[in-house]
């Protein structure tokens, strides 16, 4: 084939020049005497014009939509009337020798022209191929591609080794559920597909790599949510002899190549960083959409001992300025905050020096102090959350997401906010049986600071050296420092219960891998799909993927998963459960 | 940490400057009143000298191989007695101020610290970690990342999308095994692995992407050969509006440019290239490793009709040239021209102008001409293959290969020969049934010139528009133009025996996306293991794998796969099948 330009490319000053061009008839206008045939490519659109006179007038009077095309001609600059800036080459005009008919095609189950799409999800996926042919959904994963180009440029720079880890891996009991896959060379075995590399990029530390990334393909076999796939991307990295501070500089720096290279956007240097305690006690989430303020006022002190009794002894009582709010917002407010774990949502709307409704009638005393505490101006409603710390807090925190939501909030800040989150816990404990586990996985390393906590009542507040990327009030990255020292790790077993036997019989060959001479090491894994999300501002992780599952886990193209012939399932060793079990 | 250099990185020239090292204690020799130290990083070695005065002494003495350590210190030039080229940092040894142990380690399984590993690749394979500690491994891992890293570079230059396909598909009777996921939100259903993403990037045109490569893996449930693994890499990619001498001379410009930038290596330009039937006539195979020459000499009219019965009547006779054999070479040739399709290998002597042994008795009136067209010096051996065309070139291609091998034929050859071969057949016929069947896949396109051929007697002479990438005697890469008309798919399909309803069973929604606008488009995978095997010149596939199955498809350190919980398999709805079926 001989295209000589991409359509969308064409200007007035390549007017008089020969091209040829290939792509879809996104459209064809019929006129008497004239058709005016849109061209449509991966990089835009163009108006091929075919007067009665031209010998391609036949051919452009067979044309349909979607048909393909290869249009020689040459570019002639339109007229003052003619002229559009509806798009790009809206300045000029293909004027063809030859249209050649490369393909028909059969009419599509919906126009992808650029008219609004108005089939429901479920048309779409089962037509991707038609899907992808529009702009937007082009876009998005030639974006994708561009991130992926520009990281591994930096990293393969930066002297990160790109290894690809195994995919056919073993069940492990821990975390979310497998996908299994029957062995038929070792029939009655299983493969797991993974759920992340973890292991192996520690595998790969110790074994002297030095310096490790990969986009990996995971898989996790959980109950679908809007914004979950079975199998997604994590771009993973690993660095060893490293601290928390040199993980977090290159990824600063990678994101900061990576923003400006593909989308012109600067981000800020160095990323501001709020600890776990101060995104929660300020925002209510570990994750906090950052792109506006509303951080929350701590009023428990000047609550404490009062008159109002559900403030008086609580744990924390937080307040959030929010602006003038209707009856009906406060109710579907406090319904977000019920959802989250409050057993209401106390308010209050400041009328001149003094408040009116909600708790107002409590609040006489101290009501010139929230007023200077808080910064709430006149109109302006507060709202409260008290109770228990993390249950307080984390209500406040969606209620602050819903305001965002109602109010368009992020309307005023900047694109992109994005930031760490550093000092999680190293230790959860379950609330009801007072058992401890780990708040990432077995192999975080504590901030050795805190060491001498293990075992004891503080253990809830050892500090780990883990670490969360947060973009737009997305986590799209978490990381650690990994333990590296058999007696640390002892510890850390011990913190959660398990004795040496148990963590052998749970973690097997990798323990006698650590033992083998491990440097110190840590990494990060980023959630590649919703960072694209993010960057590219698409409604879903669906619409970054080109080919993906719907909320069923079911690929409604290919229709996937389906039944299979039963000698498939011979010959690895397994039958079907009868349905009655 | 403040690692200042790698290790291998220090040379006479920082003489004086404090530095700062981490690594692995490859060996520490331990001379009265002194240690010396091997440090080993990623990059290399270099001795820490440790005198008896030195405050690092004492730490030194507990030093034990792959114990991990972080060494300050001074660079220092060694005197003329102490220097070496043994390694490139014999000229400096490190003067302590520091050594900080960081991670002791157990025994290791087997030394990594340059000697010669002489346990067995079970071994090996099951401590993986400690074997990639190895400068060979890591330096064709490091090889591979930077493969991919130009490969990237390059196609992100050209305009490809990198798109990732799905990883749970859809299973299809054709071809090898799939593996097989079973699904548990559709319980009874099953997923299966890609064995490779053809349909996906076919449907990537369709949607008007123009360009796409991706690093895909790929899952085939093959009986695993020596140089085979259940899970691959291929790199993958498909164009639009484009007819094969644009593929070619795209993968052409790739290539060049990887091995320029990451071997240093100039490949031709352009590439030699074969049809499939020169290909096979010279050099009996379509994959011929033309870093030597010994093309065969079609001697076939020469004998045709002579006294030698064998050679009389047969379609074809080829002569290969060869150095003077014992009896015991030939023998051996000959137990390969058998295991590969011949009743025998027939074998003369030239003798000054005639020949002795073998066949000899039958050839006096062709000693002279034969001579002269095969160009055998005195002394040299002739080999003979004769019979059907392709069982004698077949076998005659493998005595030629094991020629290579047993006179290093390659060794005054160029390190790399890279070709095309082309032309190979559009359809297979099995020889016992007579039935067609497709070389290739059943979407490869005809050349344009051969499709009055099809349906008549001759369509075994179509040439499909086919082509595989040759490097050093291995297909690397194989690609071909898809068909994109309808009724070349008609008539293809008509050709090996579908019927259309047959062909919507298995090819489904795919054909529904053919007929929607597909442009004309063709692509190539390569397989991309393969090629870093033979660029690095590892000795097989497991070589170029961080973590490979064995074999036995078994993963020998994660020991996967493994039985699994019953409660594992309830949830997906299967059950083992009972072990008497």
């Amino acid at each position: 084939m001989k295209r000589t330009h991409y359509a969308a490319d064409l200007r007035p000053e390549h007017a008089g020049q020969a091209v040829t061009l290939t792509g879809w008839v996104n459209r064809v206008r019929d006129f008497p005497g004239q058709y005016f045939v849109i061209l449509r490519d991966r990089s835009g659109i163009v108006q091929v014009t075919v007067e009665q006179d031209n010998p391609a007038y036949a051919v452009a009077g067979e044309l349909r939509g979607e048909y393909v095309i290869e249009v020689s001609g040459t570019v002639r600059e339109r007229g003052e009337a003619q002229r559009t800036d509806a798009y790009p080459t809206g300045g000029v005009e293909v004027i063809p020798t030859a249209i050649r008919l490369l393909n028909r095609a059969t009419t599509p189950a919906f126009q992808v022209d650029g008219s609004p799409v108005t089939v429901n999800e479920d048309i779409r996926l089962k037509y991707r191929y038609l899907d992808l042919r529009r702009k937007e959904m082009q876009d998005v994963l030639r974006l994708r591609s561009r991130v992926q180009a520009e990281v591994t440029r930096f990293l393969d720079a930066e002297g990160f080794v790109n290894v690809e880890t195994p995919m056919l891996t073993r069940s492990t009991p821990e975390g979310a559920r497998d996908f299994l896959v029957p062995s038929r060379l070792s029939a009655g075995e299983f493969y797991a597909l993974p759920q992340s590399p973890q292991l192996f990029k520690q595998l790969l530390m110790i074994a002297g790599l030095d310096r490790y990334y990969q986009f990996a393909r995971c898989f996790r076999d959980e109950d679908l949510r809007a914004d979950r796939q079975p199998d997604f991307t994590q771009l993973d990295m690993e660095m060893s002899f490293v601290e928390q501070e040199d993980v977090l500089e290159l990824n600063e720096r990678l994101l900061r190549h990576v923003f400006q290279a593909v989308l012109g956007v600067a981000l800020p240097d160095p990323f501001p960083r709020l600890t776990y305690f101060e995104a929660m006690g300020r925002y209510g989430s570990d994750k906090p959409d950052l792109r506006f303020g509303h951080a929350f006022t701590d009023v428990t002190t000047l609550f404490a001992g009062g008159s109002f009794q559900a403030f008086a002894s609580a744990e924390a009582v937080k307040a959030l300025v929010a602006p003038e709010l209707t009856r009906k917002q406060i109710d579907e407010l406090e319904r977000v905050a019920k959802q989250n774990g409050a057993k209401g949502l106390a308010w209050l709307k400041r009328s001149g020096d003094g408040f009116t409704g909600g708790i107002s009638k409590f609040v006489g005393e101290v009501a010139a102090q929230l007023i200077e505490q808080t910064g709430v101006q006149d109109g302006e409603t507060l709202l409260f959350s008290a109770g228990g710390w993390r249950p307080a807090v984390e209500a406040l925190g969606a209620v602050r997401n819903a305001l965002r939501d109602l109010f368009d909030l992020t309307a005023g800040g900047p694109r992109f906010h994005i930031g760490w989150v550093t000092d999680f816990p190293q230790l959860d404990q379950d609330p009801d049986t007072g058992q401890w586990t780990y708040m990432h996985h077995p192999f975080t390393a504590p901030h050795p600071d805190d060491l001498g906590l293990f075992g004891t009542p503080e253990q809830g507040r050892i500090r780990a050296q883990a670490y969360d990327l947060v973009l737009n009030g997305y986590e799209i990255g978490g990381g650690s420092i990994r333990i590296h020292q058999p007696d640390v790790q002892q510890q850390m077993f011990a913190a959660i219960g398990f004795t040496a036997e148990q963590a052998q019989e749970k973690f097997g060959f990798f323990l006698d891998a650590l033992s083998s001479g491990t440097p110190p090491h840590g990494g990060i894994a980023w959630g590649f799909d919703r960072l694209i999300m993010v960057m590219s501002g698409a409604g879903s992780i669906r619409e970054v993927i080109a080919f993906p599952k719907n909320n069923r886990g079911v690929d409604l193209m290919a229709e996937a998963p389906s039944p299979v012939d039963d000698r498939q399932l011979t010959e690895v060793g397994i039958q079907l459960r009868p349905a009655s079990e």
